[in-house]
């Protein structure tokens, strides 16, 4: 294993829940020098300097990335290749890039444009999330014993790969590879088509119904409380592979309501009993 | 306030969960002379005399039911109709009877009619579960402060009616009144559809897929750990309200794919505002 700290500098591009727990384990295991942050507004610069999340903290891009040999890019997917772009020429020669979005789609191989011959970029995704927001969060967010996705592809970099694997490992990650498009596609069926179901569930919900909505309501529409905002860009980034698996469970919920009207309880109980035996099989694996 | 213990023997057909959560708070609260417990298999019997929810227990129906002036009715809505017949002539005269089936559809009227000259029925639904089974579980099962339906329609004893209020508001629950039709339509969209729901999102995971479920998977897919039997009769019961209420849903899944593939992100973003704003008004309600 080699010896802290394994960078000079680690950037951290938007110091929120996430980035700041990033931060916070980074600093905690002494595996940079310093980890300097970039925040766009300057309340956010505050709040995480305040929360001890990182050495410095800016609310300029090229200050906060100026000479790191390790990049986080915790913004949403939709601006991740803009920002490598803005920041390309001014990281530390052959720094690696990696991210945290939720969805991947092309953007492996566009930050792979984008920072060619400056830096290589590997995807990541770690699996932890909460509907809170903000570095005050931070600290109470445990990434570890969490799994984090890895997504290379034919033309990664391997020492670059090497080096993003063991990040998320120190940070006691269980570290998992997919290409981009099984991650997509993946995630679409375990947590954006459960993410929009969710909402749909709440949105069909009618006026006076609130009273009667009991702990099962609550838990199965916990994650409809998530930020708009952040579900609308995930949604949209990975909107091929969620419309095909929304569209498959829409066609699962008609054929039970096929049984239903059939009165063809065999069906039905057929359909709960793998429900069953499914879920029990996930968590089991855990 | 009238002072306890208000009837002179309480019957609980089917000392389950529910069943014997409702015996405890009953004897805790010494609403009753004796509390009778009745269960099928002798095994069950042997558990709810160990677990101290009943004062008495029996494999035979007549034999708990007899001479009970307060009678609550314990196990899926498909057999209240029929241990209702077994039951009626061997009641207190005059005997209040209840139950707690997450379905009423047709049962209110059947029940009036099979308790006839005997006994009033009053139709009850709390709204309390969990995915645990067995009256060792009761202890832990706490009723007070969630809410209970009750489903009088224009023929309910208005006596009987008071009784079975009062009965739940003793044990500390949350009354509410609703139809019969009503409740099962309300029902179908608060606990009916988000459990065939997480059914279907578990049966859509693909064999490679469980290290991904990440804690808005589990959330979302909690109910569909429930006993497939249990819902598969809930289901087949309400199946006129669920199938309408499924297909509403998977339509407007659809509706979101829709608006996936046409890459109308603020159509999205409003869906998704929509539903949080939803679920927000919801649970401050309660």
């Amino acid at each position: 294993l080699p010896v802290p700290p394994r960078f000079e500098k680690i950037c951290i591009v938007g110091v929120g829940l996430i980035g700041g727990a990033v931060a916070l384990a980074a600093k905690k295991l002494g595996l940079a020098g310093k980890v300097a942050g970039y925040c766009r507004r300057p309340e956010a610069v505050e709040a995480a300097l305040s929360a001890g999340a990182v050495d410095e903290c800016s609310s300029d891009l090229r200050t906060s990335a100026a000479g790191a040999d390790f990049v986080v890019l915790c913004t949403g997917p939709a601006s991740i290749a803009d920002i490598g772009a803005r920041i390309a020429d001014c990281l530390a020669e052959n720094a690696v890039v990696t991210d945290v979005a939720s969805v991947k789609g092309s953007l492996v191989a566009e930050c792979r444009k984008v920072f060619e011959g400056r830096a290589r970029f590997i995807g990541s995704h770690p699996l932890a999330g909460s509907e809170k927001r903000g570095v005050e969060h931070s600290q109470e967010f445990d990434l570890s014993g969490a799994v984090c996705v890895i997504t290379p592809d034919q033309d990664s970099d391997q020492e670059a790969l090497t080096v993003v694997r063991e990040f998320w490992s120190e940070l006691g990650m269980r570290v998992l590879e997919l290409s981009p498009e099984a991650h997509d596609f993946c995630l679409a069926r375990t947590s954006h088509v459960p993410h929009m179901t969710a909402a749909a569930i709440c949105s069909t919900i009618e006026e006076n119904d609130s009273d009667f909505c009991a702990s099962g309501f609550r838990d199965t529409t916990r994650v409809a409380s998530g930020s708009a905002d952040i579900w609308t860009e995930i949604g949209m980034f990975n909107r091929q592979a969620l419309s095909v698996e929304l569209r498959r469970l829409s066609q699962q919920l008609n054929q039970v309501a096929d049984f239903l009207e059939a009165g063809d309880s065999a069906a039905l109980r057929s359909f709960l009993e793998d429900g069953a035996k499914q879920r029990k099989k996930i968590l089991e694996r855990k």
